[in-house]
């Protein structure tokens, strides 16, 4: 491994965190909170980056090895230092607690173990939101986007972190590549921020909630989550952002070049947009009774539709309080989650769709063994290299979630919890059923499940490879 | 598809079926119970199978798909017709009812509707009992031991119907293979009905006890399941054979071959054994404090694991009532299951095992790309192919578990009812948590359920393949 290299990189990716965390100190200074939380960490983030610096390898090859451990580190770090300005403001005065709540930001899960959201300081909220803008698109690409374009690193950094099973450049070089996607991602932010200001939500707030949407990550500044709004036009807007903000980002890109014809014919996207359509209508079906009028079912149950298979996790209802088969629609959605290339997490829906194809395939194969049948996607034949990794994804996402469910059985709050907790965390969703639910929080487990949990969103967020890197003995050996 | 010929073979089967239901009709007999239940069902089975074997065709190529079409279509016949005992004898008014019995029956689930059992009649209740003897060794694997070597249908049948990521025959003749199998069965079955008679427990009682227990089904006669008996020893020897059903039967025939060197280094049984040892020793450790004796508590948790890992689902306490923990291990020995090859359900210890093995060699992959990682499994290398199956096995019973989770929540019994109905179902259990747990049944779900559930259990009993491509539309066209 590239010892030098990897210290280099995350010597600047906490660099640039230091430079984002002007941003919600300004927020403070703006509201007259004290500045001192950010002033401490951003002082410790100086520290710990400077010298690294130094270790600028003149020439070094990087392999994709190299790039999981590069990412995985950095998403480790990012949350570790991240977690210091709710410690130092008192807003979270147990670390654990405070790196779980940032780990949830930069994965943007949104789930959170705060039970009183609304008396903390604007700052340190700016900067909860602020999490998941930043960990939205990927800090990583954030970084490729700012960085002169480097060496063969570069495309083993964008593949570990963005999400799908068939990762690709938009344009040749990799710089461009990722600025493309930056810029498009601030333009729908700013949109929706906009947007949320027309129907009369303060600044802040249309800020804010705009990050939680742009990253699909569900963290809201009032404790009642969107509801606490009151205002149908901005949950139309929202729901409609969220959807958007689960496609994968390249098909926008096709948009601006005007190649319609490649976003119409998007197997993903028909899918994507066909699930959402069906949720939509089953659930508002199952839940018609317990509404006055038809639009706010229908805006209810797309809401949470949009809310869940985008893994973002606002809520303008408790839907714990559902019928069973609302509620297992919505545990469907967050396991097959969003498309590839988007700020969501879950399985995505290329994965599933591949999956769907793959039994098929099998299926064909056993009734005429000797005809050749290929898996195609998007009118192109899928390489059996990613059939079995697709196949291979599934087992170790199952395994991980079997592991994690029993570990976390410790704790004794029911199946339903155990259950639920692992899979919105995995899933980078946020709220789960029963004691997590909409209603609920992360608050009363223990130390050892708010880590576990936190590395089950960090392997969500990173789908799986990388952390699994990490944590693998032999490949911190010296070659 | 060679319709004379999977005609011929079905009409077989049936024929098979009135000669084994004449031994519940011999019961019915001894206890001066009426004969006409059986009698007529017999009558009916000999109308629609003697004209079958007119079918039989003089020369006909047989594919594996002709294999899987027949045994699917045995396993379905069979239920539907084994089901009329209980309709006829009023034992079960309703058909669908007897129909979920019966599938449950042969599939060796356990699952039951009946709310009270010790009323019912002798002779009942032991077909009931014989129907997971019959189907646990698997009822095609019996008529290859009958009639005399056919060409090449024999070992597509005995594929599509043994368990497991790999198949072979013992000896070179099938229908030796067959007869061995079945031999070993018997004795083994035999066996464990004279243990249980030293016990002190009734003829008749220790026979379906045997019978529930050598195909790790499941039904009792009692109410209360083994608990009924307040019988220790019966206990630890009813959960040593539940161990003994749960491995590999050419394991056993490796014994009477004196090969112990092949016994003693067989990975899956191995793993199996291992994790029995551990789930035993953590739901111990969980209960300890509900026993009064440390051999009632180390006895009550071995024979749970036992039941819950091999697929049987007798029950000595009521497993519901425990800490989560102890309940999530449950859960998780139902989806593993037992060995390959043996009578029981679930995804099998070598599937999970070559998929951890899976997992494993993708990480080394990553880490090492040019590296040549072999995957290997009792020191041979593992097929690309049979690699390829297991993790898209993984895909469809993930998928299938999704969607019958999803339908089955229309019932609103609460999540954990839906998710553990449908887990203890396609892994042919028995119970599984809350409504379903070992105090309750399934008597209260819906025609649709209940027949959803049925499919889950043949699917899960033939794992998965035959049942899909039996209802594939295209595979009944004329080629």
């Amino acid at each position: 491994m590239s010892y030098r290299m990897v210290g280099y990189l995350l010597g600047v990716i906490l660099l640039i965190e230091a430079a984002l965390m002007t941003v919600p100190m300004l927020t403070a200074l703006l509201y007259g909170e004290s500045l001192l939380p950010f002033f401490f960490t951003i002082l410790i983030l100086l520290v710990f980056s400077i010298p690294a610096l130094f270790l600028k390898p003149k020439e070094s090859r990087f392999y994709a090895k190299d790039g999981m451990i590069c990412v995985a580190g950095s998403w480790i770090l990012l949350s570790a230092f991240g977690a210091l300005p709710f410690v130092f403001s008192g807003a979270i005065p147990s670390y654990v607690d405070a790196f779980f709540e940032t780990v949830s930001g930069f994965t943007t899960t949104g789930a959170t173990i705060l039970t009183e959201i609304e008396s903390l300081p604007k700052g340190i909220l700016f900067w909860r939101s602020f999490t998941h803008w930043i960990g939205g698109m990927g800090v990583l690409v954030f970084m490729l986007a700012l960085l002169p374009s480097a060496g063969g690193q570069s495309i083993h950094l964008l593949r570990a972190e963005t999400t799908g099973p068939q990762k690709g450049k938009l344009v040749p070089k990799m710089k461009q590549s990722a600025m493309i996607l930056y810029a498009i991602y601030f333009a729908l932010t700013a949109l929706q921020t906009v947007l949320l200001l027309c129907t009369g939500m303060p600044v802040y707030d249309s800020l804010v909630t705009a990050f939680g949407t742009a990253g699909t990550g569900g963290f809201s500044v009032l404790n009642d989550s969107i509801a606490g709004y009151n205002n149908p036009a901005a949950e139309w807007i929202i729901a409609v952002f969220m959807v958007i903000f689960g496609v994968n980002f390249n098909l926008y890109f096709f948009l601006l070049l005007k190649r319609f014809k490649e976003v119409l014919k998007n197997e993903e996207l028909r899918v994507y947009l066909l699930i959402c359509t069906v949720a939509t209508a089953v659930i508002a079906w199952n839940v018609w009774d317990t509404f006055f009028s038809a639009e706010g079912c229908i805006r209810t149950a797309f809401f949470q539709v949009a809310s869940i298979i985008s893994t973002t996790g606002f809520a303008t209802v408790n839907y714990d309080l559902w019928p069973d088969l609302a509620k297992t629609v919505i545990l469907c959605l967050m396991i097959v989650g969003s498309c590839a290339g988007s700020t969501a997490g879950g399985l995505k829906v290329s994965r599933v769709i591949l999956m769907f194809k793959n039994i098929g395939r099998e299926l064909k194969h056993l009734v005429r063994p000797n005809s050749i049948n290929t898996v195609r996607m998007d009118g192109e034949a899928v390489p059996t290299e990613t059939q079995r990794r697709v196949a291979n994804y599934m087992s170790i996402y199952l395994a991980l979630i079997a592991i994690s469910v029993l570990l976390i059985s410790f704790e004794g709050f029911g199946f339903e919890t155990h259950f639920t907790s692992v899979l919105t965390c995995i899933n980078n969703v946020g709220p789960g059923l029963a004691k997590v639910g909409p209603a609920g929080n992360f608050a009363d487990f223990s130390v050892f499940s708010k880590l576990l949990l936190s590395l089950n969103m960090l392997i969500g967020r990173l789908e799986i490879l990388p952390i699994l890197i990490f944590f693998t003995p032999k490949v911190w050996k010296k070659a």
